[in-house]
């Protein structure tokens, strides 16, 4: 068994893991990052593109905002599209000028790993059998296999940012930890084409036949979804039936300047709230969808994991070069009070865009007269713009 | 039969019915109000005592608002108690200034009666079998009967302000009719005591044990509520047990002030949504619960009552005064649109206060985050402020 010695041994190597990684290294803090996965397979997840200007602001921290700032498109607002309307919230004037970029998780990845291998970073990929020990102790450790050999890392201190399925939350007992969870009677259908996007800020729609989102990567890569029942599989759809459905979701205007093509990924996504409580056990600290999941609506996934990292990361920096850990004593209720403020957020874009099997009409109409409020008051369109661009960290 | 003539005949001799008659006499309107109860009645209803600054101008520019304004109380802000805080909204600051006034239906009633007797307004009470007749017409009229024989009043307008239960909705057919209606699992138990207010604002509490309120009608005579199920009675509840659970909801300091003493009054109200469209029928007109009904969380059922006859008051004016029946004529759709946003300002505080039935463990985490982000946001909380005062007519 090969033993190796590290300070912070980072479990997953998704943004969220390269990132902490990429930010303590900055500071002389040693980090090596563990991934089950191949980079290659890493690189393929198709996943968010919107990110808050925090997120934004700690990339370039990391020195790997150049490429972001360069193709990165700046919204400063979105649409929502209701009730053969589409009004626009603008961010800029309401979020203080705060305003969001689009950039695919997939390139914020491609940056950090460019970034990583510039500074020599350790990140081991295809580490089979990851298991946390002694998380209790003042020396915890971490055992897997690789290439058919058992290695351990020997650290101060374990990060799980190893996503919903990993195995640093199911680490903590069950008598700690305490699991909320929502789950959504409908999931998302998705689809990215090589196609011009409708509209050059994402347009939210809410329509009586359900949910649609315009979403893009660039403005040569659209992602656009469809708000689908939990039984039907990507295959059920074909690129014509969708863009038809599609359509019918978007007010008339819109939906005749829609450029259609085929998809080059189609794929369905449940929706769910998720929050695990502590986000610390002894030298184990979650971070993102280790320890909570939103609904895709509002775009708060990354983000929320980011902003788990910013904790992370001052909590470190405070603990290794200032001596002092009151930021890393404190790290599970500041990045919880956060994260439930976007659990919030996100739940209730997802009520009040979503069709809901249960829903009456009069659901319906509360649900119409909550966008017509919105659209009505500075005050309300302040309070959503705030949450998309972002609450402070 | 006696047959008697006006232009205005109102259904219903609340404070709906007396504001529209009052308003229109002075502009040399002429209406006759018919009442199915005796007056002493309508004056022993205990309602709503929370004024919007709009309903608070319009009994003033009724020519009523003497005693209101010398014996109301102006409150500035009001209370949310959660999670052992109690956390206050600043109603002045955040709506530009806007206020509340605290000063019961009763009183209002008595108010609007004193001023009809003043100007010798006809309104006649214990009158039966009330019922509007050729609706679609150019003169649609009125039968009763009172003391034993048959009335009939012909007009020009008829106005159903006569409440949810009242035959003027009952008069629409029932395929021009469309009605939307939610029942909440639960009810508010009220009482009525002569004892100084707990707090000189009011206070709305979110407990886990369930919601409760701390209002008033003046500094000696003190209204408390608190949820209960729609399968409680009120002989179920001593005065003792009543105070006990009113003080469980609340934060420790609050409770420890509460002043007890016998109920002068108690009873069970369930919590409705109710919409009625359209609120025209011909020239018959729907004013106040009539044609809707909300939740009363926020106050919103007399001051929603009183944005109808507002729009009504001045599609009369310009009907009568200048010829124009635009005003009349946009009545349904303008009324709805302000009913509606009230109907979700209710809904909305009904969910945020309130404990469901079957609600999970993070639908009650949601809730509580929703406080916290309230208290912890300008836009949400001028978002609140602005519908308290009451949306701009």
């Amino acid at each position: 068994m090969t033993v190796q010695k590290t300070q912070v041994a980072i479990i997953g190597g998704g943004p969220s893991g390269l990132l902490l990684s990429q930010l303590l290294h900055r500071k002389g803090i040693d980090s090596i990052v563990l991934e089950r996965q191949s980079r290659d397979y890493v690189l393929s997840r198709i996943r968010a593109g919107v990110l808050e200007h925090g997120f934004v602001n700690l990339m370039r921290e990391a020195g790997c905002g150049a490429r972001m700032d360069a193709e990165g498109e700046v919204h400063e607002g979105f649409y929502i599209a209701h009730q053969g309307r589409n009004d626009r919230i603008d961010l800029e004037k309401y979020a203080d000028g705060a305003t969001v970029m689009v950039y695919g998780q997939t390139e914020v990845t491609r940056d950090l790993y460019a970034a990583r291998d510039a500074m020599d970073g350790v990140v081991i990929h295809e580490a089979a059998n990851v298991q946390p020990h002694d998380l209790k102790s003042e020396s915890p450790y971490i055992t897997y296999e690789k290439d058919g050999s058992e290695h351990r890392i020997d650290c101060d201190f374990i990060v799980g940012a190893d996503g919903f399925h990993g195995v640093s939350r199911k680490s903590i007992p069950g008598d700690v930890l305490k699991e909320y969870e929502k789950v959504y009677p409908f999931g998302w259908l998705g689809i990215l084409s090589e196609t011009k996007p409708v509209s050059p800020e994402l347009i939210y729609a809410r329509h009586e036949r359900g949910f649609a989102l315009c979403s893009m990567r660039s403005q040569v890569l659209s992602r656009y979804y469809i708000q689908v029942p939990l039984t039907d599989k990507p295959e059920d759809w074909s690129d014509d039936a969708f863009w038809a459905e599609l359509k019918s979701r978007l007010p008339e205007d819109v939906a005749a300047g829609l450029e259609t093509g085929p998809s080059i990924e189609k794929s369905i996504a449940p929706l769910r709230s998720f929050v695990a409580e502590p986000m610390r056990y002894g030298n184990l600290f979650l971070a993102g969808d280790a320890a909570h999941i939103v609904p895709p609506t509002g775009a708060k996934g990354l983000n929320s994991a980011a902003s788990d990292i910013y904790y992370l990361y001052h909590g470190f920096m405070d603990h290794y070069l200032n001596g002092d850990s009151a930021g890393l004593d404190g790290y599970s209720e500041k990045a919880l009070a956060r994260v439930w403020k976007a659990e919030r957020f996100s739940w209730w874009m997802t009520n009040l865009l979503h069709l809901f099997p249960d829903a009456q009409e009069v659901d319906q109409r509360l649900q119409c007269t909550d966008l017509d409020y919105l659209f009505s008051s500075d005050a309300a369109q302040a309070s959503l713009a705030e949450n998309y661009v972002g609450l402070p960290y």
